[in-house]
């Protein structure tokens, strides 16, 4: 086997604002430390398909302004989800061909050690025969996250009236779904016309809204929509939203907060704008709402459960999945930065190459 | 019998800000009218004790700025929670000479007219034998919102750590207590370094501070007292202070809010000021908290199961209650007013009269 050569992103500097391509950098290919996928545990890998997930802006600031993950090094290789095929391994259970997803690297090859190399799906695609992509998607974090908050925070019931946000995104899409399958009535906002389009004629979304251009009244928006009120919120983006939807949220509503990607690129100067947060959380005890935040990792002895709920679903076309596929490492920076903007319309992924 | 006459405290005009005497005016002795109290349903009685609570706050903004109950209507007689004395009742059950708790007028004699003649409790004082004020505070509305919101919406366990603002309050105060008797370890923020003593002196909280000398670095003085984080907080006042604590809550904290006083005085104008709510809801999600609002009237039916828990603890000395009394109707706005400039020293009440 001649000598691997594998390119790589690094992240360049910490961010402040909204992410752009200068930081993060392109590196030349150079060649793949193989003696290191040697090592008790570890496992080298292909990248096939890379994930842009909204998470990943946090982690571009600094260490001290963390408040979930660990901030990624400048001048390290960025990493996220991805579907990666096994070179080399010397793990039990893995051996070079198998397909599997995980935290890869923003590269052609990564040395995965442990304890991620240990953290690696093997993907058994006799049994499902999806695209792989969909690891990164429906069937990976953002699909269990749409799952988990929408079955298992919201406590939805048949019949009741559902709200979510950012709802062409990676999470969204699918509640919106979710919600339809369990008999919800269910509206989703989006940040263009052609979103909307795809929530109400693709993703089955009772109704839909560009938030762009009902920005003047959001609450007018909702109360249009939700006459008598909003039984549960998926919350993606939070600021003036959440707003708009606590004054129109039902008494005893639920609000499965799942991300607030609206506060995530407020540069330190905007802390202070009326951009940030909701100004009405006297409905919380008025409306005796449940306010709920969530990540999935808390559950993942529900993923089995998930996974055998959903595949059928996928397989019968009772749920889509609406990916937006950019090709090749270079686009990476691009794509992610373009999540940012909204400019993805459906989940981000990045395609490197396909299996062999 | 003597024709009865009867001063009241109208309600002027609706509010922006803080509440002045302005608002409210005392209006001279006028006879009663007692034909009304023989109407159907309607019971006449002389009102011996008036509380001040919050929640008038609001009632006190324009109809359109109401969020959870009715406005006042200008010109009209003040309500409120109270006890009294059954002069004339036309409802079964209740004779002269009864004593009650409920919705009362602030006024000397008051004509309660149903629905809520009928929504009026009957105090058995020869089964407790508690001072009659206390069915305005620790066996009224602040008492069971302290044991509903605490034991059933903060799912507390022992050896937990509990912070509650506004401590030395009608509610605070018992919510400290109750968290001690669970076995918790319970830290409680008030605006005076006598309220702070109050606090560890007498009501049992194992620590306690004052926010306006902290004001500079709130979250630095819980860190403080909670270096491993906050298990549950209970929440009465909101602004700042819930910023400082989502910065200190632990993974999977819950926070019952059951007020938000700080917001209730802010004017129009002030409602993008930076004092408005926390700016970093993000961490509901990282560290999932479960935010839950709650007011106890949803929670009636545990209101037996209070009372028969509380009393034994009041007579043993394991739970005080620490009243601010003023006396005579004169003095009922000024407490009110003092109230929201956190003047009271525990529960305000306003004493009208001994029973006969």
């Amino acid at each position: 086997m001649a000598e691997l050569m594998s390119r790589r992103v690094i992240f360049k500097d910490y961010v402040e604002g909204y992410p752009t391509e200068e930081h993060m950098e392109l590196l030349p290919a150079a060649a793949v430390d193989e003696a290191a996928a040697a090592e008790d545990g570890s496992v080298l890998v292909k990248n096939l398909c890379l994930s842009c997930d909204p998470y990943m802006r946090p982690k571009m600031a600094r260490p001290q302004e963390q408040w979930y993950t660990e901030a990624y090094v400048p001048g390290t290789t960025i990493t996220g989800f991805g579907v990666a095929q096994v070179v080399r391994s010397s793990l039990p259970g893995l051996a070079a061909g198998d397909l599997v997803s995980g935290v890869t690297g923003w590269e052609d090859y990564s040395v995965i050690k442990p304890p991620f190399a240990g953290q690696l799906t093997k993907i058994r695609r006799e049994e499902d025969g999806v695209p792989l992509s969909y690891y990164t998607g429906v069937l990976g974090m953002p699909g269990f996250t749409a799952y988990v908050g929408f079955h298992h925070i919201c406590s939805p019931k048949a019949g009741e009236k559902v709200f979510v946000s950012a709802a062409s995104g990676a999470v969204g899409q699918l509640v919106g779904q979710f919600a339809r399958l369990m008999g919800c009535h269910v509206v989703g906002s989006a940040g263009s016309d052609d979103k909307v389009r795809l929530l109400k004629d693709k993703l089955g979304f009772h109704d839909a809204f560009n938030y762009k251009e009902e920005a003047a009244d959001l609450s007018g928006a909702l109360k249009k929509r939700f006459p008598d009120g909003i039984d549960v919120y998926f919350e993606n983006v939070g600021g003036k939203m959440l707003e708009a939807v606590l004054a129109n949220m039902k008494v005893h509503g639920r609000i499965a907060v799942c991300g607030l990607i609206s506060q995530y690129n407020l540069a330190a100067g905007q802390k202070d704008a009326e951009e940030l947060n909701a100004r009405n959380l006297v409905y919380l005890v008025s409306k005796r709402i449940r306010m709920q935040g969530f990540v999935e990792p808390d559950h993942k002895h529900l993923y089995p459960e998930y996974r055998a709920w959903v595949l059928p679903h996928i397989k019968d076309g009772k749920v889509v999945y609406v990916e937006d596929v950019v090709e090749g490492l270079e686009a990476a920076p691009g794509a992610l930065i373009g999540l940012f903007h909204g400019r993805n319309v459906g989940k981000q992924v990045v395609k490197l190459a396909n299996p062999q």
